[in-house]
C-alpha cells in the first residue's frame, strides 16, 4: 500500500467570524492549507491555527488567494501577472513569518478557490504563480489539481508538484472535476467516499460520473471540514485508509 | 565625526495612487522604511521599491502599522496585544518574503504613524510589538523615538534599538517632539534643518523650541520625501552632513 | 403597562461567514439594527436581512460603525470628526438605498460597538455622529445608552433619542454598564434576565451589581442573538413581557 | 447645434492619496461621475467633491464599481448577479446619502472601469446592474457606452440611457473603442480631439482608426482629468464646442 497525504483548508476564520473546526481537522489531516489573509484568515487567528498544527506535527501550506475577502476568493479576477506574483509572494511570506514565530514552517503552496481553478488551465496566471514560488523559495512544493496542465507547466519550470484529488467531488470521464453547479458534483455518502479514496490510493483509479473507470494519480487527498458532516466524512476516509494499511503522511 | 543613518518612509503608493518619489529618496537615504500593506503599499508596488532599494544597496526595514488604509495608519486604534503582535509578524513576514524574492532582506522594524507614537509611551502595545519582533527574528532591530521609554523596554527585552531623530520636527525642552498641531512643530527651512542635524550628529544636542539646548542621542535621522520640498530638504541634510565629514551608512 | 421596543443586532454575516440567527431574531424583536458594511455585513447579505425584516414588519435601524471589519468595530479608533461624520452618512445612505430597494426604510441609527461606547461619553465624536444624522435626515432617531450624556447632547441638537437598556448586562450603582471584562458583567440566567426587564419596563428601575435599586428609563431593550442561548434569552424576555401585559412595538 | 453633456470621473482620491484635480474639472464639466468607495473615494473625500459639485451646479452621478480598491476597479471580476445588484444599490445609496447631506442629489449611474466594459456586452452582469437601478430608483439614468448592446437591454427594461463617447479614445470601424493596449488607442493631441468631438456633436459621426467615418450617437462626452495634460484637453474640448455654438448642459 502506498502512502498518501490528507490535506484540508484551515485558518479560515476571520476576526469575529469563525469557520470550520480546525481542532477536529488537525486530528485527521497530515497537511494544513492555512489561509493567508486574502480570502480568509486574520493574523491572530492564523497564528492560533499554526500553533495547533505545530503542536500536532501537521505540515503547513500557504493557501494563497486572490484579494477578495467578501467573495472568499471564489470569484475569478483578471489580476495581471506582475500583481498576481507579488500577491502570492506577499501571502507566503506573511505565513512564513507567522509560522516561524511559533516554531514551524511553510512547506508547500496551495492556491485557493478561483485562483486554484484558474491556474489549473490558464497558462498566464499559472506562470505568475509558479514564478512567484520559484523566486521566493524553490524548495516549496505546489499543490496542483491532478491531471491538470498546471502539473506539466510547474514541473517544466523546476517546481516540485503535488497532484491532488478531492474526496467529496465527482469526476468526469476526462478526469476533471464535475463543475459544482451540476447535479451530483458534490458527494455526501461518507462510506462511498471512503471506498472511492481507498481505490484511488490502492489502484490509482476512480469511477467517473458516467461509470467509466479512469486513472487518477494523486499524492494528496483534499478533505473538507466546514461542517460537522464534512468532518465526519474526513474521519471516515482516514479510518478506511488506515484500516486498509495505508500510511498517512505529509508529502513534504 | 560619527557615522549616521538617514532613513525615509518608502513604498507608500497603493494601487493606482502614487505617493512620494521613491527613486529620488533612494539616492539620498541609507535605510528605507518600506510599507507593508496595512497603512500603504500593495504587493506589486512594494516589490518595485524593494528592487530599487536592493539595486542601490539601501537597507530595508519593515514599516509596520495598524490595519487602517483609509486613515493611512495615523489614527490610534486600541488593538489588543495578541492581535497587534500577530499583525506585526504578518507584516514583517510579508515584507521578508518580497525582499527575499528580489535578493535583499529586512534588517529592521520601524512602526508607522499612530503605532509609532503609541508604543513610544504605552507599555502594553510596546510589549506586543517587542514580543512580535523577538518571536519572529531577534536579529531584527527596532527603530524607536530617541529619548522615549520604548528604548528602555526594548533593550531590557533583548532587542537592539535604533534611536531616531526627525530632521524636520521641533523638539520640546523635554526632548519629545512638538505635537504636529502646534505652531512651529514642522520645520521648513532646509538650511536650518541641515545645520540642526549636523549639530545633532556632531555634538549630540539640538535646540528645543524654547531655545534651550538639549541632549539627543540618535543613531538615525528620519527625512521625508512626500513632496518636492521634502526631497530638497533631505538632499540638503545629506550634503551638509557629508561636507562636514560625516559618514552616512545604515545602522544595520 | 407601558409599551417597549425590543431591538437586536442583525445582518452581521459577511460573505461566506455567517453570524447569528437573523430569522429567529426577526420573530422576536420589533427593531432590527442592521449592519452597514463597516464592522459587518456585505451588501447582498444586508439585503436579505432587510427583506426578511420588511416581511415581518420589523423596523430597521442603521447599525453604523468605525471602519474595522477585522476588529468587528469593537476597537476604539481616533477617527477625526469630519471623517467620522462622513463615514456615518455613507453607511446610513447605503442602508437606506438597500432598504428602499426592498420596500422598507431606515427609521433610526444605532452606533455599534466601540463607537457606541465612545459617543456615550465623548463629546467630540458624539457631535460628529449627531451632526451626521441631522445633515442626512433629522427625522432619524438616535439610539443612545440610557443615562448617558449622549442623550442630553443629541436632544439639545434637535435629534430625537431612544434610551436603551441591555437585557443581559449588569449595571453599576451609577447606572452605567459594568465593563465587559469584569466578573458578572454579562448575565446568563434567562428567567432572571426576563424578570429584570419586566421590572425595568413596569417600574423604571433595575437592581445594580451591588444590590442597590436604581432608576433606568429605557425606550428600547437590546437583546442578543449571536448564540442559541442568546436567542433563548431573547425569547424568554419577550414572553415574560407579553405575559405581563406589555405591548411590544417599535419606538419609531 | 445640439446640446451636449461633458462628464468626468471625480472623487477618486482615497484617504491620504489624492488623484486628479477635481476643482479644475468641476469648472469644465456639466456632470461629475463621483466614486462611491468601491474602486476609489473615501466618505470624507467624496463629501468634499459633492460639496464642490453642488456649489458649481454640476450634476452628480454614482460611479459604481466592483469591490477592488487595490485594482482601482480595473480588473474583471466574476461577481454573481445577486451580489453585483446589491453592491450597486449599496454604492448608489451611500452616494445619495452623502449628496443629500450637502443639498444635492444623484441623478444618474455610470459604472466604472472593468464593470463598465463588462456590462457593455455581458447580458448577465448588465441585467444585474439594470435591475439594481430599477429597484432603487427608476428615475436614475444609466450612462452606457455608445453603440453597445447595453443600451438596448437597459431601454427595454425601462431605464433611461445616456449614450457616451470618449474624447481621448480611438474608435474601430465597428464603433467600439480601440482596446487600451493597442497603439493609437489613446489620443493626446488636444486640438485634434476637440475637432473630433465637435464633429461628433454637430454631425453625429467620428473617424475610426482606419479612416472610415462612422455614425456615433452620443448624449455625453467623457473627458479625463487625471493629469495636467488631461485637464488641458478637457478644457480645449469645452472651448471648441462653446465657440461652435454648442450648449453644454447636463443630460439629467
Amino acid at each position: 500500500m502506498p502512502a498518501i497525504d490528507l490535506n484540508s483548508d484551515l485558518g479560515e476564520s476571520f476576526g469575529a467570524w469563525s469557520m470550520g473546526d480546525d481542532a477536529a481537522m488537525l486530528e485527521i489531516v497530515t497537511s494544513a492549507n492555512v489561509a493567508c489573509g486574502f480570502h480568509a484568515g486574520d493574523p491572530a487567528g492564523i497564528l492560533r491555527t499554526l500553533q495547533a498544527a505545530a503542536a500536532r506535527g501537521v505540515a503547513v501550506g500557504a493557501h494563497v488567494s486572490y484579494p477578495d475577502l467578501v467573495g472568499f476568493g471564489r470569484r475569478n479576477m483578471s489580476v495581471p501577472a506582475e500583481q498576481l506574483s507579488a500577491d502570492v509572494i506577499y501571502q507566503i511570506g506573511a505565513l512564513q513569518g507567522l509560522a516561524r514565530s511559533v516554531g514551524t514552517q511553510v512547506s508547500y503552496v496551495k492556491p485557493h478557490g478561483a485562483l486554484y481553478n484558474t491556474i489549473a488551465a490558464d497558462p498566464v496566471q499559472a506562470a505568475a504563480v509558479i514564478q512567484a514560488v520559484l523566486r521566493l523559495d524553490p524548495q516549496l512544493k505546489l499543490v496542483c489539481l491532478a491531471n491538470s496542465p498546471l502539473i506539466g507547466w510547474a514541473t517544466e519550470a523546476g517546481l516540485a508538484c503535488v497532484a491532488e484529488a478531492f474526496a467529496d467531488r465527482a469526476y468526469t470521464a476526462q478526469g476533471t472535476l464535475v463543475a459544482r453547479g451540476r447535479p451530483g458534483a458534490v458527494l455526501h455518502d461518507a462510506e462511498l467516499i471512503a471506498q472511492r479514496m481507498l481505490r484511488l490510493v490502492r489502484d490509482g483509479e476512480i469511477e467517473a460520473e458516467d461509470g467509466q473507470v479512469i486513472c487518477l494519480q494523486a499524492d494528496s487527498i483534499c478533505v473538507h471540514g466546514d461542517s460537522p458532516d464534512a468532518v465526519d466524512i474526513a474521519r471516515c476516509v482516514k479510518q478506511c485508509l488506515l484500516k486498509a494499511g495505508t500510511t498517512l503522511r505529509a508529502f513534504s
